[in-house]
């Protein structure tokens, strides 16, 4: 019923090691590691020199091995080593989000030509079994929406900003002490890590192949520490939650923003390095997921959840993709949101189409208002140094009352 | 790559009735049902007549259904009609959990003898992937233990006493206009369904096969106002937990009790007719899942991921069983339980090895203290009418020190 895997292993950080702790004490997994590609064969290892090579080809051309496990940081080099092993008919098993969101219609015909199975569960929210509970579980046409936190050291970041009330940088250093922030920070504080994992997400809850770059996303840079006081004044925190939704018209919204979050919303509890998610359709209702989203434990498990699954025959069907073939992403919706800048000038206000609070002190200013998704796709002037944007709880205005749109509130935004 | 089914349906209820609505009008499921087998073929129905039949045999002997969904009540007729599914090479989805779990083993062995799945996502937690996640996702080596509510009716009982301080009966009431409680209520609030639902559970989480009757196992029916106005003096809540956790020695301790559940904790927030199992590994560390545990939607969506996975020749495959076979079941562990009596003279104090708190007021006295799980098992006293017993938030006590059972102790309890 099950087979026996033999793993050719790139990378030998925590988590590969890990990774190779277990297999090796655990013959239950029927897997081993025959050998192990990396950079430098001469750093000093835990184990002895013959497991290690720095050639690829070694393992991508050896016919003994019949799984490629990927678990280093350079999203090209590993893309040229799972394309190689996919076209050698290896499976694989990723945990390289950026790699994969990048090149996800590639990797997505190399599996379908060479009939070989791809998995990356610890891609999205690590220990989480997300992926596979979307491609699985959610039938696409019930499926209406998901919500959620997906990248743990800038929750870990917002959790310390809030709790200890610690300023951007403080936290940021607290994170990455504790070993829950990428190599490159930025990655993760500027919401491109999040964005790459809501773009492999769509494709496997709405069968949307779209890169970051087609929707709206930021990161938590230039959440100030007095935002974290308005949000907690109205008794809500502030989490980075990447979003998508089924609009009236059938098209699909997606968005990462940082965004305020009431505490009657299951996201309000998901602290620190933590994950969540929630999903919403039409039969199942909501569904809300909470894992470890960072450290290399929860991401060791993934990995091994997938290579434990290959023994299985295990692959993605990628249903949406097939059967969703008219579910296409659009940033013709509006949404609700605030914004705050140090000197008031930066507010580019008449982009806004209704704005329904107006505040002004002393190097803290801040509106609520509505705006078109198109506009904040268009034009960045909302990511600039001393902005920030956040998400109002209700932040897709779906019927927006243009009759609203009056005298009156651009009086109020002091526009006239 | 998916295939077409063609489904013979057992039971037109509320959840029969929608997965009919659902299923024809959704042609990407590539499923129809061909038959409707029913008790009463004169009661008017909202489709055609020449849906329907009263035979069994015409559904479970068409050579031209491969698919049998059985959504009856009846747990007896229900087993009767899979047991002849699954020996005619039919797959099976069923949501009778009363049945699955009392013919677990029988059930198991015709799947592997006939090479037919029997899939019952719906069986536990209703829209919940539960069983999936499980059987999926979890190398048992690497699940440590699970404690969740996973009985909607009785999990809306306790919020309703909690909330809207009413008392039993009236919750009850309410549960049952909601639709919430089974046709016998006495199987919810006795504790028999979610006893049946952990017994399906261990099997997939652990590779245990045992029934109900093998672990402890209680209801609600006892709970009084005043045990909550106690949880609720040191901010705790009541609900009803089953829970499975590896010991030190290996054995597996299981349970569904009443059990105190502080503020941090993530069953804290599952209120009304919401479900929630929490899971501990060594790896991926603590999942939280939350979804609705009850209602006749919740339990068609559940239904419908089944036959969805059908298309794909999806089966469970019971790795712990085949995997895990040294696991036993044990009852030798201590447990830290709440006891109140509306009169004191009810509690079994020499039962218990420790006693900690101890308090006597008219019509209302309660003790805390530690208990072999084995004096439980042997004697039902704790299940008497005017007797609750709630576990503790820390229910499970692995070291006991016997020291502690000092004659200081037994005097507290008023023993000597």
């Amino acid at each position: 019923m099950s087979k026996q895997l033999n793993i050719g292993l790139f990378g030998f950080g925590v988590v590969g090691k890990g990774l190779y702790d277990v297999l090796h004490h655990t013959p239950a997994f029927q897997s081993s590691i025959k050998k192990i590609c990396i950079k430098n064969v001469h750093k000093p290892r835990a184990i002895a020199a013959e497991n290690f090579t720095s050639h690829a080809a070694v393992l991508l051309e050896d016919e003994g091995i019949n799984v490629i496990v990927e678990l280093i940081d350079d999203a090209d080099a590993a893309f040229e080593i799972v394309k190689k092993a996919l076209q050698n008919g290896k499976a694989v098993v990723s945990a390289n989000k950026k790699m994969i969101a990048e090149h996800f219609e590639e990797l997505f015909k190399l599996q379908q030509k060479h009939k070989v199975p791809f998995l990356y569960e610890a891609s999205c929210c690590a220990s989480m079994p997300i992926i596979r509970n979307l491609e699985e579980y959610y039938d696409n046409d019930l499926l209406n929406s998901f919500r959620g936190i997906i990248n743990g050291s800038t929750n870990f970041i917002l959790t310390k900003i809030f709790k200890e009330q610690l300023d951007f940088d403080k936290a940021l250093l607290l994170a990455q002490q504790a070993g829950f922030a990428e190599s490159n920070p930025q990655l993760d504080v500027g919401g491109f890590d999040a964005a790459d994992k809501l773009s492999i997400l769509l494709a496997h809850s709405f069968g949307v192949i779209a890169k970051k770059e087609q929707f709206i996303f930021n990161g938590i840079e230039n959440i100030a520490l007095q935002d974290a006081m308005v949000a907690k004044g109205r008794g809500w925190k502030i989490k980075l939650v990447a979003s998508a939704q089924k609009l009236k018209d059938g098209k699909l919204a997606a968005f990462v923003l940082p965004r305020f979050v009431t505490e009657g919303d299951d996201l309000f509890n998901v602290e620190n390095e933590f994950n969540g998610l929630i999903t919403e359709s039409s039969f199942a209702d909501k569904h809300f997921f909470k894992g470890k989203g960072a450290g290399a434990f929860p991401t060791a498990s993934a990995v091994l959840s997938d290579i434990s699954a290959l023994r299985y025959d295990y692959k993605y069907e990628y249903k949406k993709i097939f059967h969703q073939t008219d579910t296409v992403l659009t940033n013709d919706f509006y949404l609700k949101v605030f914004v705050s800048v140090d000197d008031f000038t930066k507010i580019k206000r008449t982009e806004f189409e209704w704005v329904e609070e107006w505040h002004n002190e002393f190097k803290h200013s801040w509106l609520i208002g509505t705006i078109h998704a198109a506009k904040l796709a268009a034009d960045d002037w909302w990511k600039q140094p001393g902005i920030s944007l956040i998400a109002c709880p209700d932040a897709i205005v779906e019927d927006v009352d243009y009759r609203k749109i009056s005298q009156r509130s651009l009086e109020l935004a002091g526009v006239v």
